[in-house]
C-alpha cells in the first residue's frame, strides 16, 4: 500500500502522520513543493515581529520528526499532473529538472490556497524586490525579511484588515516600522461584526497603526525622485476623498483562493468558489482520489457546504483523508468557523453565523449584545468582554457567538465552550444548563457566556 | 403570590431573583440569618490576602440592587420553624427578640452548609479570641482579621488542604505570614489525582508554604508560657512521627455539611451525605416548599443521586427552584462536579470523574496522563498543561478531565470545553471533531484537550 499526499502544510502532513498511525505497515510519501514541510504559516506574523527568534522554530515537527513518523519527504517537488487511471502521479523534481511518475494506491491532495492579487495598478509589475509583498509562504516570508533587513524602511502599508492584515500590523509595528493600513470594507476584521470591529480598530490605533477603512486601493507605483519612501499607495475612501501614502513596504493581504488546477485537471469537480469537492469522508469522487485543506470546499455544521479555509479544518479534513486512505472509515463532523485573533493585548473570536449569515441560511436570527467580566470585578485584574449572540428565533437555537477582550480574558477558550455547544445543537437557554468551572480570578458562578446567553434569553422574552 | 426565600447566600438569593424574573408581579422575601446577602464566600481569601481591598466589594449585589430587583430583604433574621400545612414560615427577628409568622405560598428553602468540625481534641474549647477558627461565613471572616490584625502573629497552621485551605494558605502567605498546611489525605487537593495534587503542592511549597501530608491532627491547645507563639497543633503522620507547630492563629477548613434542620424537621426526606432530598425542579416533595443549594442532594449527570456542595451549583438550583416556585416547569440539568483553583501562578481544574470514582458508579474506565502547551511553543510565554483523560474502555465515553497549568494557561475554559463534551455524552474520539479557535498565541491547531483526547485513543488502541 503506497499513499502520497501532496502538500507539506497542514492538511498533507496531517493525511501523512494519521495513515501511518493508523497503518504502519503502510508506505507514505508526502510531495512539498518548497524546502518547508509541516510549518507553522499562521506563525509568520510572529517571526516578522521577532518573537519568534528563528524560522525554523515555526516548524511543528522537524524533518527528522516527520521522518521519523514513517513517511518520505520529497521536498521542492511540483506535483504537475494525475494519472487517475494508472494511480501515477507525475512530478518535476528540484530545479524543476527531472520527471518522475511515481505510482500510488491512494492520494491526498492538500494542495492548499494562494494569495488573492487585488486588481490593484502596478501590483502585476511590482515585485518583493520593489517591496511589494504578499504573503503566503515561507519564501515569500524570507522576500519580506530581506526588503525590512536590506532597505531599513520604518514604513509599510498593509492592504487588507483581515486576520493575517492585523497580525502583521502588530508584527511590523513591534518591530519599529509606521504602519498604515487601508482596508475596502467597513470595518477592520470584517469576519465580526462591526461593533467588535471598531474595538480590534481601537487597538490598532491606540498603539499607532494608521487605520483608513472603506478606502479601496487603486495603485502601488515607484514613488517619484525625492520623495519619502521609494513606494505610493493610492486609494480612494468611500466618500470618494484620495489617500496617498508612502512606505518602503508594501503587503498584499486580501484573502486566499483555493488552489485547485491539478485536481480539477485530473477531472475533480469543483463546489463553492471554485474549491475541489469533496465528500464528509473528504473523497473527491476520482477512484483513490482524496483531497483536504485549504483547496477543499468545507463541510460546515450549520451551512453545507461552503468555502472556508483555516488551519484547524485543514488539520482536521488530513486527518480523515488520510485514516480513509489508509482503509479507514472517518468522516469530516463539520466546520463551525471558529476563529480567534490576538491584536496588540486584546482577542477578537467567533463561532458559528453571524446574523446576517444566518438570515441567508434561512434561519430568523436575533442577535444580543452583552457585556460581562472574565472573572469577579472584585479580584484584580478583571477585563470585560463584549459579547454578541445569535440565536434562531423560533427554536432558540444557539446559531454564533462573536467575543472580544483582553488576551488574558480566555477569550480563546470561551469561544471554545460556544462552539462546542453549537457542535451540538443546544438552544441559548440551555448554555445556562453547563456545568462550567468558577473560582473568583478565573470566572464567575455563571460565566460570562451563560451571562451573554441570559441576556439573549431575556431580550427574546421582552420583545 | 408570596414567594419566600430562606437564605442570603447564592441559592436563596438566585431563586428570588429568577422569581422575580419569571412572575414580575410576585411578592419575593429573602431571610437572611446574616446582614450579609449576596455575598461571594468563595471571594474571602481575596479579602484575607488584601487583594480584595474592601469587605463590602465581595458582595455580588449590593443591598440596593437585590432591593431594586424587587424582593424583600429581611436580614438578621433565623428561619426556625416551617408550618408546612398551614404555609407559615416562624421567624425570630434581630436579637434573636421578635417572634414572627410569615405567610407565604412557595417557599425555597437554602439553608446552605456549615463547615465540619473534625474530632480534634481542644477543638470544641478553642474559639475564635484564641485564634482558632473556622471559615464559612462573613462573622467568620471578621473574626480571622481580628486575629490577624490584633495579634500581630506572622504564624498560621492550617488543617485541610483542600480548595479553601489552599486558597488559604496562599492569601496568608500574600500578607506575610508563614503557613503550616495539615492534610490527613496522602496529598494536597484530594479532589484531583496525586499526580496533580503532587504539582499543587509543589507550587505551595515553591511559594514557602510548609506542607505536611498524611497527617492527622490530635489536638489544638493554648501552648505553654515562653512558647514562640500562643497557639500548638499536635499531629502524627502515617508513619507515626509526631508533628507539633506553634502558631498564633489556627484555621481548620475540612470541609462542610449540609444544614438541613429546618427541611427536615419541617418533614422533608434526607438523601445523600444527610442532605435534604429533591428532585430535579427542586422540589422536597412537602407541598410547595423547594430547596437548593449545599442543603440539598446533588442531581450528578453520571452518578446520579450524590452530594457536591458548589457555588455553580448552588446558583443553578436556586435559579431552577425560583423559576418554578414562580409557576415555571424548568429542571436542573445536573451537574458534573467541575472545578477550577488558583494556587499561587497556577490553577488545577476537574470536570467529571476520576478513575476510581468511574469505576465505582459502574464504569470500566481508562484514566490517561498527557502534557501539551497551552499554545504554540515557538511563541513567547507558552506553558505545559498537564492533563489527566479518563473515559470508558467499552464505550469510548469521556468520563471525566483534570487540568494543571499556569494561571495564564485557559486552564479554566479548557476544562469547561470538556464540561461541555461531557454534558452531551460524547466519546473522547469525538473530541476531536470539535472545531475549537487557534492562533499561535492563545492555541494550537489541535487544542491541548484534543491532544490529550488522541493521546487516551491512541493509548487504548496500543493495549
Amino acid at each position: 500500500m503506497h499513499i502520497v499526499a501532496i502538500g507539506g502544510s497542514d492538511a498533507g502532513i496531517s493525511a501523512a502522520l494519521r495513515a501511518r498511525e493508523v497503518d504502519p505497515g503502510a508506505e507514505v510519501t508526502v510531495v512539498v513543493a518548497d524546502a518547508y514541510p509541516n510549518f507553522s504559516i499562521c506563525g509568520i506574523p510572529y517571526y516578522v515581529s521577532g518573537e519568534v527568534t528563528h524560522w525554523r522554530n515555526l516548524a511543528h515537527r522537524t524533518y527528522a520528526d516527520l521522518e521519523a513518523a514513517g513517511m518520505h519527504l520529497r521536498l521542492d517537488t511540483i506535483a504537475r499532473k494525475v494519472d487517475v487511471a494508472g494511480h501515477v502521479l507525475h512530478l518535476t523534481g528540484p530545479g524543476g529538472v527531472a520527471e518522475e511518475a511515481l505510482p500510488y494506491d491512494q492520494l491526498v491532495v492538500g494542495t492548499g490556497a494562494v494569495p488573492v492579487r487585488p486588481p490593484i495598478s502596478g501590483l502585476a509589475d511590482l515585485g518583493p524586490a520593489d517591496g511589494v509583498h504578499l504573503l503566503h509562504s515561507m519564501d515569500e516570508t524570507f522576500a519580506i525579511m530581506r526588503t525590512l533587513e536590506e532597505t531599513g524602511t520604518q514604513s509599510a502599508v498593509i492592504v487588507g484588515a483581515g486576520y493575517v492584515g492585523l497580525e502583521m500590523a502588530e508584527g511590523l509595528s513591534a518591530r519599529g516600522l509606521g504602519v498604515t493600513q487601508l482596508e475596502r470594507l467597513p470595518e477592520v476584521l470584517p469576519t465580526v461584526d462591526p461593533e467588535l470591529g471598531a474595538l480590534v480598530r481601537a487597538q490598532l490605533e491606540g498603539h499607532g497603526v494608521t487605520v483608513h477603512t472603506g478606502t479601496d486601493v487603486k495603485a502601488i507605483a515607484r514613488a517619484d525622485a525625492g520623495a519619502p519612501e521609494r513606494l505610493r499607495v493610492d486609494a480612494v475612501t468611500a466618500g470618494g476623498e484620495q489617500v496617498s501614502v508612502h512606505a518602503g513596504l508594501v503587503l498584499v493581504v486580501t484573502g486566499v483562493r483555493p488552489e485547485t488546477d491539478l485536481a480539477v485537471s485530473a477531472g475533480a469537480e469543483a463546489g463553492a468558489r471554485g474549491a475541489i469537492w469533496v465528500d464528509k469522508a473528504m473523497r473527491t469522487g476520482l477512484p483513490d482520489v482524496y483531497a483536504a485543506g485549504d483547496c477543499v470546499i468545507t463541510h460546515h455544521r450549520l451551512l453545507g457546504e461552503t468555502y472556508l479555509p483555516l488551519g484547524t479544518t485543514a488539520h482536521k479534513q488530513g486527518r480523515v483523508a488520510g485514516e480513509n486512505a489508509a482503509g479507514g472509515h472517518r468522516q469530516f463532523a463539520g466546520s463551525l468557523g471558529t476563529q480567534v485573533v490576538k491584536v496588540f493585548d486584546q482577542a477578537a473570536a467567533r463561532t458559528g453565523l453571524r446574523d446576517h449569515e444566518a438570515r441567508a441560511a434561512g434561519f430568523d436570527p436575533v442577535t444580543v449584545a452583552f457585556q460581562a467580566d472574565d472573572h469577579k470585578a472584585y479580584y484584580p485584574g478583571s477585563h470585560k468582554i463584549a459579547m454578541r449572540f445569535t440565536g434562531d428565533r423560533e427554536t432558540g437555537r444557539l446559531l454564533g457567538v462573536q467575543l472580544f477582550g483582553h488576551k488574558h480574558a480566555e477569550i480563546a477558550k470561551r469561544i471554545d465552550i460556544a462552539a462546542t455547544a453549537i457542535h451540538h445543537g443546544m438552544t441559548i437557554d440551555e448554555v445556562s444548563d453547563l456545568d462550567l468551572s468558577y473560582t473568583p480570578p478565573l470566572g464567575s458562578p455563571w460565566d460570562a457566556v451563560q451571562m451573554g446567553a441570559q441576556a439573549w434569553v431575556r431580550h427574546l422574552g421582552a420583545q
